[in-house]
C-alpha cells in the first residue's frame, strides 16, 4: 500500500513504539513490585482498597458488556440492513473492542495503583525520593499502557484490514467505531467512577469531619476505605479511560482528515502521519520517565524533576516530529510541524493557566479563600467567579491554535487547514505517555497518605506523603489541561470529520451549515444544553449517592459499639457496595443521554442540525469543563491553604466555609466537569458513526 | 409612502396606541396618589427610600452621560467617514435618544413604585385588595409606560424620517441605533442596579441578619434603607431599562426582516406589522388591567385576579393580531399569525416552567430544601442541579417555536421563516404592558413589607404584605421567562438582521458562515466565553461591593452607641452611597466588554467571525441566564419554605443552610443571570451598527 521504503518503515515503527511502551510499563510494574508493602496493618489495609476497586470495576464492566452486546448487535444489523457484506462485522467488532481496550487501560492503570500506594507509603518512610519513585513509576505504568495499548490496538485494526485489502476509507470507518466504543467505556468510567469517588469522599467528610469531628482518612469512619477505593476507580480508572479515548480520538481525527487533506501518494503519508508522531511521542516519554528523580533536601524539588522529565520528552519530541513531518511529508508541507508546535504549547499553556487559578501561590486562589473570611456564600460566589473568569485565556488559546492551524499550516487550502486543527490536538497528546504519569501519581500519592495515615505511620512520614500529595495537585491541573485542551480541538476535528463522512456517504447531499439556518441554530440549541443537562444529571446523582453513605455511617456510628472509642471496626464492604451500586446506577442515564440526543436530533432534525449540536455542545462542553475544573481546584486549594494555618486555619469559621466551597467542588472537578471532555467527542464519535442510519431515515428528509 | 387607507389607518394606530398607554399610565400613577401614605414614620421612610434611589439614578446617569457623549462623537464621526451626509447626524442622534428613553421609563418606573411603596403598606392595614390594587396599579404604570415609551419614540422617528423623505432601509439604520441606545443603557441599568441591590441585600443579611441576629427589615440595620433602595434602583429601574430594550430591539429586528421577507406593498406593511401588534397588545394591556381586582378571603385568589388580566389581555391579542395580519398581510399570509401565537405561548410555557422550578410547591425546590438538612455545600450542589436541568424545556420551546415560526410560517422562503423567528418574538412581547405590570408589582410589594416593618405596623398588615410579597416572587418568574425566552428569540432574529444588513452594505461580499469555517468557531468560542465572563465579573462586584457594606454595617453598630437598643438612629445614607459608588465603579467594565467583544473580534476575524459570537454568545447566554434564575429562584423559595416552619423552620441548621443557598442565588437572580439577556442583544445591536466600519477596516481582510 505504501510507497516507498520509508513509509513502510515508519509504518513498522507504530506498532513497535506501542510495543515498546507496553514493554516499559512492565518493567516500571516489576520494578514497583519488588518495593515492600510494609507492615501487616498497611498490608491489610491495601488489600481492603484493593479488593473493593476490582469488586467494583467487575460490577461497572458487567453492566457496561450489556451495553456493548446491544451496541454489537445494532452495529451488526444496521451495516447489514445497510446493504453490508461480511466486513460489516468489523464494524460492531471495532467498537466492541475499543470498549475493552479502554476499559483494559483503567484495569491495568488500577491495579498497578493499588499495587502501588501501600508500597509508595512504606517507601516514604525511607525517603522522599523512594516514595516519588514509586509513585512516578506507577503513573507511568499508566500512561504508557494507555498510549501502548491505544496505538497497538489502533495499528491492530489497520494491519489486519490492510492485509484483507481493504481501502483507507473502509479502515478509516472501522477505526471511528473503535473511537466510539472507547468514547462510550470511557464515559461510563469517568461517571461512575467520578460519582463513586465523589459520593464516598463527600459522604465520609460530612458525617466523619464534619458531623463526628474525626480527621480525614481516621481508620474509625466506616466510609474511608470507600473514599480510598473512589481514588482508584475515579481518578485512576476512570481517567485512564478517558485519556484512552482522547488519545485515540485524536489520532484516527487527524488520520481521517490526513487522508482526504491530500492526494495521490500524499494521502497515504497524511494517514500516517498523526500515528507516528504518537510513536515518536512513546519514545520521547520513556526517555523523559528516566529523568524523574530527586535529591532529598533541595527545595521545590519534586515539581522541577516531574517537569524535567517532561520537558526532556517535550524537546524530543519537538525535534523529532520536526524530522518526521519532513521525512513523511516533505519540506513543502513543513508548516504542518507548526500546528504540532501550537498543540503542544497550547496543552502546557492551559495546564499553567489552571496551575495559576487553582493554586494558592496566586491572587485568585488566595482571594478565594480570604472570601472565607464571611462565610460559605461569598466562597461559593468568588469561587464560581475564579471558575467562569478562568475560562477567557483557554478559549483564546484555543482559538489561537484553531487560527495557526488553519491559516498558517492551511495556507488557504480548506481541508489542509483542518488537517492542521486535527494534528495540533495529536501533538498535544503525543507525549501523554509522561504527561498521564504526572497526573496519575496524584492519586496513588493520595492513598499512600491514607494508608499512612489508617496504619499510624510517623508524623514525618506523614508530612512526605502530604508533599507527594500536594504536588500531584499541580500536575493535575497541568494533566486536565492537556485533556481539556485536546478534547476542544479534536472535537472541532471531529466536526470537520463528520461533515466530510456525510458527504462521501451521500455525496449529492447539500449541506447548508450556515448559522442563519433555523436546524443549525435549532442544533446549537440543544447542543449547548447538552452539558447542562449531563451537569444537572452527575451531580445530583453525587449528591444522592452520597447521602446513602451519609445514612450509612450513621447508621454504623450508632448500631457499632466501641466504633467511637476504636474498639470495634467498621463494616468497610457495606460502604464499598453502597457507593459501587449507586455508581453502577447513576452512570446509565447520562451516558445515554449523551449517545441518543445526537441520533434523536438527526432523525427529527436531520444532519445539520446534529452538525449544530457537535458545534453547541463542544463550545458549552469546553468552557464548562474549565470552568468547573479550576472552580473545583481552586475551592480545594483554598481549603488546603487555609489548613496549612493562613487566616485561621483549621475549626475556624473560614475554614468551615472553605469546606463548604470545596465539597461544592468535588463534583465540580472530579465527576461533572472532566466527564464532559468524553461527552463533547463521544457526541461526535455518534454521529459519525451513525451518519449513514440518519441520512436514509431523517424526517428532515421530508422538509 | 404607504399604498392605501388601510395601512394608513393602522400607521397611525401606532402612535395612538403609544399615546393611549402613556395617558393610562398617566392615570394609574394619579390614582395611586390619592392614596394616603400612612402614618409620619412610614413617610418618613418612604421619603429615605425615595431620596436614595434618586440620588443613585442621578449619579448613574451621569456616568452614563459621558458614555453616551463618547458615543456620540464616534458614530457621527464614523458617520461622515463613512461620506455622510447631514443625515448621518441621525444616527447618534437616535443612539443617545435610545438611551435617553430606556432611562426615562427606568425613571418614571422607579419614581412610581417609590411613590408607590408606603401607599401599599398603607393600603393594606384596610384590606388585601387596597394593597394588591395600589401595588398593581404601580406595576401597571412602570408596563404601561415602558410600552408607550418604546412605541412613542419608534414611530416618532420614524414619522420624522419618513417626512423628510428617508427610504425605510435609511429609517431602519436609525432605529437599529435607538435600539443600541436602548440596549446599552439597559446594560448599564441592569447591571448596576443588579450589584447595587445585591451588595446591599446581601451586606444587610450577612452583618445584619446572621452575625447580629436582628430581623431583616429591622430599622437597626444601618444597610436597611440601602436595601430597600436597591429594590427599586435594580428590580424597578433595572428590570424597566431592561425589558424597554427587549420591546424595542424585538420591534426593530421584526420590522427590518419584514421589509426583506416581502416586495413591493407588502414589504412596508411587513415593517409595519410588529408595530401594529405592540399597538393591539397595548390596548388588551389596558383592558387586561381593569380586570385584576380581588375580594378579600378567597383562596389562591390573587394569583388568580393577576392572572386573569393577563389571559384577558393574551385573549384579546390573539383576536386583534388575527384580524391584523389578515387585514395588512392578506389572508395568503395568515401563517404569520401562527408565529405570533407561538410567541405568545412559548412566553407562558417558559414562564410557568421557571414556576416549576422555582416554587417551593413543586418537588424540584422541596428537593432543594430537604439537602439542607445535610448542610450548605449540599443546598448549593442541588440547587445548580435543578438550575442546570431546567435549561432542558425553555431550549426545547424556543427551539419549537423557531421549527415552527421558520417552516410553517415561512414554508420554506428564507427571508419569511426569519421574519417568523423575529414576528414571534413580538407576539411574546406584545401583551408586556400588563406582563410587566404583574412582574415590577412585586418589589413594591417588597418594599411596602420592609416599611410596615420598619414603621412596626401590627401583624395582620405585614402578613397581608407577605401575601403581596410571596405572590410577587411568582409572578417574577412568569415575567423572567418572558424576558428569557424573548432575548433569545430577538437574538437569534437579530443575527439574521445582521448578516442582511452587511449583506446590504457590501453586496459583494460573499458570507461564509458554515461551521466548518474556523473565523466561524473561533467566534463561537469566544462569544460562548462572554457570558462567563460576564457573570465572573458582576458576581464579583457583587461580592466585592458586599464587602463594603458588611465593613460599614459592622463599623455603625460598633461606634454607634445605643443602636442595638434602638436608642439611636444608624446612618443610613452612609450605606447609600457606598452602595451607589460601588455600583456606579462596578457596571463599566462588563458593560465595555459587551460593546468592544464584537468591534474587536470583527476587526481581528471579521463578520463571519461576529457572527459566530453571535450565535455562541446567544446559545451560552440562554442557557445560562435560565440556569442562574432558576437556581436562584429555587434557593431563594427553598428558605422560604424552611422559613414558614418545615424542616425544622427558622433558626434550624437547615434554615442556615438554606440562607447560603440564597444568598449565592442572589446575584444569581438579580445581577447576572438577567444582565445576560441584554448582553446577547447588546452585542448583535453594536454589530450591526459597526458593521459598515468593520467591513472596511478588518484585518480578515487580509487573509
Amino acid at each position: 500500500m505504501a510507497g516507498n521504503g520509508l513509509v513502510r518503515f515508519f509504518f513498522i515503527l507504530v506498532p513497535i513504539g506501542a510495543l515498546l511502551a507496553i514493554l516499559f510499563a512492565g518493567y516500571f510494574y516489576k520494578k514497583i513490585s519488588r518495593f515492600s508493602e510494609g507492615t501487616e496493618e498497611m498490608k491489610e489495609i491495601a488489600e481492603a482498597i484493593r479488593v473493593g476497586a476490582r469488586a467494583y470495576l467487575r460490577r461497572q464492566y458487567r453492566g457496561v458488556a450489556i451495553f456493548f452486546a446491544v451496541m454489537f448487535v445494532i452495529l451488526l444489523v444496521l451495516g447489514f440492513a445497510g446493504g453490508g457484506s461480511l466486513g460489516s462485522l468489523f464494524v460492531p467488532l471495532a467498537f466492541v473492542t475499543g470498549g475493552f481496550c479502554s476499559g483494559l487501560a483503567g484495569f491495568i492503570g488500577m491495579t498497578t495503583a493499588t499495587m502501588a500506594n501501600s508500597r509508595t507509603a512504606n517507601a516514604a518512610r525511607k525517603s522522599l525520593d523512594d516514595g516519588l519513585r514509586v509513585a512516578f513509576q506507577s503513573g507511568a505504568v499508566m500512561g504508557l499502557i494507555v498510549v501502548g495499548l491505544g496505538l497497538l490496538a489502533l495499528s491492530g485494526w489497520y494491519f489486519l484490514l490492510a492485509a484483507l485489502g481493504k481501502s483507507l476509507p473502509e479502515i478509516s470507518t472501522v477505526l471511528l467505531n473503535f473511537g466510539m466504543g472507547a468514547s462510550a467505556m470511557a464515559l461510563f468510567a469517568r461517571v461512575g467512577g467520578g460519582i463513586y469517588t465523589k459520593a464516598a469522599d463527600v459522604g465520609a467528610d460530612l458525617v466523619g469531619k464534619v458531623e463526628a469531628g474525626i480527621p480525614e482518612d481516621d481508620p474509625r469512619n466506616p466510609a474511608v476505605i470507600a473514599d480510598n477505593v473512589g481514588d482508584n476507580v475515579g481518578d485512576v480508572a476512570g481517567m485512564g479511560a478517558d485519556l484512552y479515548e482522547s488519545y485515540v480520538g485524536a489520532i484516527v481525527a487527524a488520520a481521517i482528515l490526513g487522508f482526504s487533506a491530500f492526494s495521490g501518494d500524499l494521502a497515504v503519508k497524511g494517514f500516517l502521519l498523526p500515528f507516528l508522531l504518537a510513536a515518536f511521542g512513546i519514545l520521547a516519554s520513556i526517555i523523559g520517565a528516566f529523568f524523574v528523580r530527586v535529591k532529598e533536601g533541595e527545595d521545590q524539588v519534586l515539581l522541577k524533576a516531574l517537569r524535567r522529565g517532561v520537558n526532556v520528552a517535550a524537546v524530543i519530541m519537538v525535534i523529532a516530529s520536526y524530522f518526521g513531518v519532513r521525512l513523511l511529508l516533505g519540506v513543502e508541507h513543513i508548516r504542518v510541524f507548526v500546528a504540532i508546535i501550537g498543540g503542544l504549547l497550547a496543552g502546557v499553556i492551559i495546564g499553567r493557566l489552571s496551575e495559576y487559578y487553582t493554586s494558592a501561590e496566586y491572587k485568585p486562589t488566595k482571594q478565594v479563600a480570604e472570601t472565607a473570611a464571611t462565610g460559605p456564600a461569598t466562597v461559593i460566589i468568588d469561587g464560581l467567579s475564579v471558575g467562569m473568569l478562568s475560562t477567557v485565556f483557554p478559549v483564546v488559546v484555543v482559538a489561537a491554535v484553531i487560527f495557526i492551524s488553519y491559516y498558517y499550516t492551511g495556507g488557504g487550502n480548506f481541508q489542509l487547514g483542518l488537517y492542521g486543527i486535527a494534528i495540533s490536538a495529536v501533538g498535544m497528546l503525543s507525549t501523554l505517555g509522561i504527561t498521564l504519569a504526572t497526573d496519575a501519581y496524584g492519586p496513588v500519592a493520595d492513598n499512600a497518605g491514607g494508608i499512612a495515615e489508617m496504619a499510624g505511620l510517623p508524623s514525618e512520614v506523614r508530612s512526605r506523603t502530604d508533599a507527594l500529595d500536594s504536588l500531584g495537585n499541580t500536575t493535575a491541573a497541568t494533566g486536565k489541561g492537556f485533556a481539556i485542551g485536546s478534547a476542544a480541538l479534536t472535537a472541532l476535528a471531529l466536526i470537520a470529520t463528520y461533515t466530510q463522512q456525510v458527504q462521501s456517504i451521500d455525496p449529492s447531499f447539500q449541506f447548508d451549515l450556515s448559522l442563519t439556518n433555523p436546524q443549525v441554530l435549532i442544533g446549537l440549541l440543544i447542543g449547548g444544553m447538552l452539558p447542562f443537562i449531563f451537569c444537572s444529571l452527575t451531580m445530583k446523582a453525587v449528591g444522592r449517592a452520597a447521602q446513602k453513605i451519609v445514612v450509612e455511617v450513621r447508621r454504623q456510628f450508632k448500631e457499632i459499639a466501641g466504633l467511637m472509642e476504636g474498639k470495634a471496626k467498621p463494616d468497610y464492604a457495606r460502604s464499598v457496595d453502597i457507593c459501587a451500586q449507586a455508581a453502577q446506577v447513576e452512570m446509565i442515564v447520562p451516558t445515554l443521554i449523551a449517545i441518543l440526543a445526537p441520533i434523536i436530533v438527526g432523525l427529527l432534525l436531520g444532519v445539520n442540525a446534529v452538525t449544530g449540536l457537535l458545534a453547541g455542545s463542544t463550545v458549552v462542553g469546553f468552557t464548562m469543563a474549565v470552568m468547573m475544573a479550576n472552580a473545583g481546584g481552586s475551592w480545594d486549594n483554598a481549603k488546603k491553604y487555609i489548613e496549612e494555618g493562613n487566616l485561621g486555619g483549621k475549626g475556624s469559621e473560614a475554614h468551615k466555609a472553605a469546606v463548604v466551597g470545596d465539597t461544592v467542588g468535588d463534583p465540580f472537578k472530579d465527576t461533572s466537569g472532566p466527564s464532559l471532555n468524553i461527552l463533547i467527542k463521544l457526541v461526535s464519535m455518534v454521529s459519525l458513526v451513525f451518519a449513514a442510519f440518519i441520512l436514509a431515515n431523517s424526517l428532515a428528509n421530508l422538509f
